[in-house]
């Protein structure tokens, strides 16, 4: 037990993620490059929307011809043509004139302003009257609006949200530069898990582990690679973790539970080449017994194998550590949900404590309502939607305190 | 224009879901299970964990056993045996005995509870002694605590994160039946849209619309099927529309910004087969322009052009439509955020507003800031965080007022 004497804060373990790095860059499609992130700065080549563009249906006109107009005085306005979408304008607009436009149609040279058509009425076939003035560049969109030409629009390590991906395309990059999708090794260990297809004899459970933290995986963008069930046994486990880390930029090792295994897995660890143990032990609550060693430059995990423990152990810092491989600037899908605590927490001072809780609306805001629940028990994660944290230096919270929940 | 007249509110729209069905179910692999949709209940077929198991690392005893003891008055106790991990105990433990046993390990029979390794001591290799006692049920799981054989551990509609699918793994699921992945086509409309491979003269723009609508459609687990670029032609669209309908769960037009084409989509999608415009405007902003067909029993939306508009109704009815296609009993990720707004916000009454707000933290609560900007500019939705909504009877809304932000 040695090994769990000096345990190290979440923080701390969390600032050794300094010593890990981004993994490789592809070109990659942008039909495929949501939820990957970029591995460039991307520079808008041309203006956009590169001309002046109408954002209302109407009349383009010079605002200056409808100075004054009003229900009771409307400006006349000589129709000078309709404009085409996706086609420059063949005339130029000259003041007392108007043109009928689209939304997103081309302003014809010298017009400046939209003149919205509920504002109007086409008389005959020829004029035009307008009801209300417009101001210069109103209803408009200028060429260099959205982003003017050789401006940064995106910068290295955004995450590529639907509208990221929408601009790319709109500036023409059909193709763009992505770091990877972190491949994650993830070995189940222990004597008494079983594959899923096989039935359990009483002292057995299934092999639950590898699939919450494959999905947990997947759902942080990255890329699950299953190395299956490794008894408890130092050799099996160090060939299996030795191709995990060969293959994988990141390899997690659940289970181990035992005694026995827990100690010696982080002899396997340290007996792996080119390899540091950085973290034995976390004071966090459910996840005390997390290992962290870096091999081959690449971050593996010891997790608790009680699933609860190991989900939250991914959730509050093996994921933070994902992001750092997968090149994110900043960790955009991370916002916590700020919710009202439903009853009093008890917490042990020196550690920290995450708290399953189930959330619900109450008049606009959140109520956070605690699971209560052995953390071997898969119910408790199944009913909860969140984890609220509970600091070292807390030593429990009251009914009503106002929490931050990371959602699950 | 005079579609656009008798426009219909949110909720108006959003009870016309009802009209809808959810689409067929298939068997999937577990593997494969994050993110889809559950088409069955699970029965637990045995109880979990199935035996007697071990929280903590340390000794079976019999409760009994260790009442009264303390450090200076320790509890002696006959060791009985190790338990290895995943076999059954070959020997019944009695009254005064105590076999040593790891996290995760099957109690011996006679057995009720585990006194922590920390509170004891092996002494020789034959006695322990134990300095705090215990009470019965400590430190372990019930063989039925966590789901109990017959029991319904989840039900038809549950969207499935890593903990469904690691408890239906951890039950011997490793088939499920699930709502298929419904196909959400996707086709872009306007003689000024070209392919972003394309170079654009003045007047026209490249295809944003087809690569943002995508991504919005796979965020919410869709699979989006691209069917380009339609000129502003009735014919060509209600062919392009007839095949995606055909072929698709639901689909999205987008564009026919054109006074003229946004009169025909309506058209066109009437002249369809078996299809009934339900809905001609919507009473929000942006998004006015929205139309809603049911062709052959299937929602077809007609979108604005204007980038964020069509974001914004994909993200507040479009994606409730796609909830009900793929079968889900509630809308587990659509959770809204609270925070705190930082400046007053005019807003019209009898439409609902939906404000782009970058959010930023502020000792541990949210600050929305409101992203100003035109709906035809792609950089207010690269800037923003999420939509703010102001209802339809709200004149606006003062600094500081407490608002629910949806994520973007």
């Amino acid at each position: 037990m040695n090994h769990f004497f000096n345990v190290k804060t979440l923080e701390e373990v969390f600032s050794l993620v300094e010593q890990f790095s981004v993994v490789g860059t592809q070109t990659i499609d942008i039909g495929g490059a949501c939820s990957r992130v970029l591995a460039e700065d991307l520079i808008a080549k041309t203006d956009m929307p590169g001309f002046r563009r109408a954002t209302m249906d109407g009349y383009a006109v010079h605002a200056v011809s409808t100075y004054g107009a009003s229900e009771s005085s409307p400006a006349w306005l000589e129709l000078a043509g309709t404009i085409s979408m996706g086609r420059v304008p063949g005339f130029v607009l000259k003041p007392g004139q108007a043109a009928h436009i689209s939304t997103g149609g081309m302003l014809p040279k010298g017009a400046d302003s939209v003149v919205m058509v509920e504002h109007t009425d086409l008389v005959d076939g020829e004029s035009v009257e307008v009801y209300k003035s417009v101001a210069p560049l109103q209803h408009v969109i200028e060429a260099f609006e959205d982003f003017a030409m050789d401006q940064t629009v995106l910068t290295r390590g955004t995450f590529i949200r639907p509208q990221e991906a929408g601009l790319a395309a709109g500036l023409g990059f059909s193709e763009l530069m992505a770091y990877k999708v972190p491949k994650v090794g993830i070995i189940s260990t222990g004597d008494e898990i079983i594959p899923i297809t096989q039935e359990p004899v009483p002292g057995q459970i299934r092999d639950i582990n590898s699939y919450t933290l494959a999905g947990l995986i997947e759902e942080a963008h990255g890329l699950p690679v299953l190395y299956g069930i490794i008894d408890d046994d130092p050799s099996a486990l160090k060939k299996a973790c030795e191709k995990a880390v060969d293959e994988c930029d990141m390899v997690l090792i659940s289970g181990g539970s035992s005694v026995g295994t827990r100690d010696y897995t982080v002899d396997v660890l340290a007996s792996l080449p080119d390899t540091q143990i950085l973290v034995q032990g976390m004071s966090v609550s459910p996840g005390k017994p997390t290992i962290l060693a870096k091999s081959s430059n690449k971050p593996v995990w010891g997790l608790p194998g009680q699933v609860v423990s190991a989900m939250v152990v991914v959730k509050i810092i093996v994921i933070p550590f994902l992001q750092k491989l997968q090149g994110y600037k900043k960790s955009v899908r991370q916002i916590r949900v700020p919710a009202k605590l439903t009853r009093n927490l008890a917490s042990a001072p020196g550690r920290r404590d995450f708290v399953r809780v189930i959330l619900e609306n109450d008049q606009g805001s959140l109520l956070a309502r605690p699971v209560l629940g052995k953390s071997g028990l898969i119910r408790t994660m199944i009913h909860a939607d969140g984890l609220l944290e509970i600091g070292e230096h807390v030593e429990g919270l009251e009914k009503e305190a106002l929490v931050d929940i990371i959602l699950l």
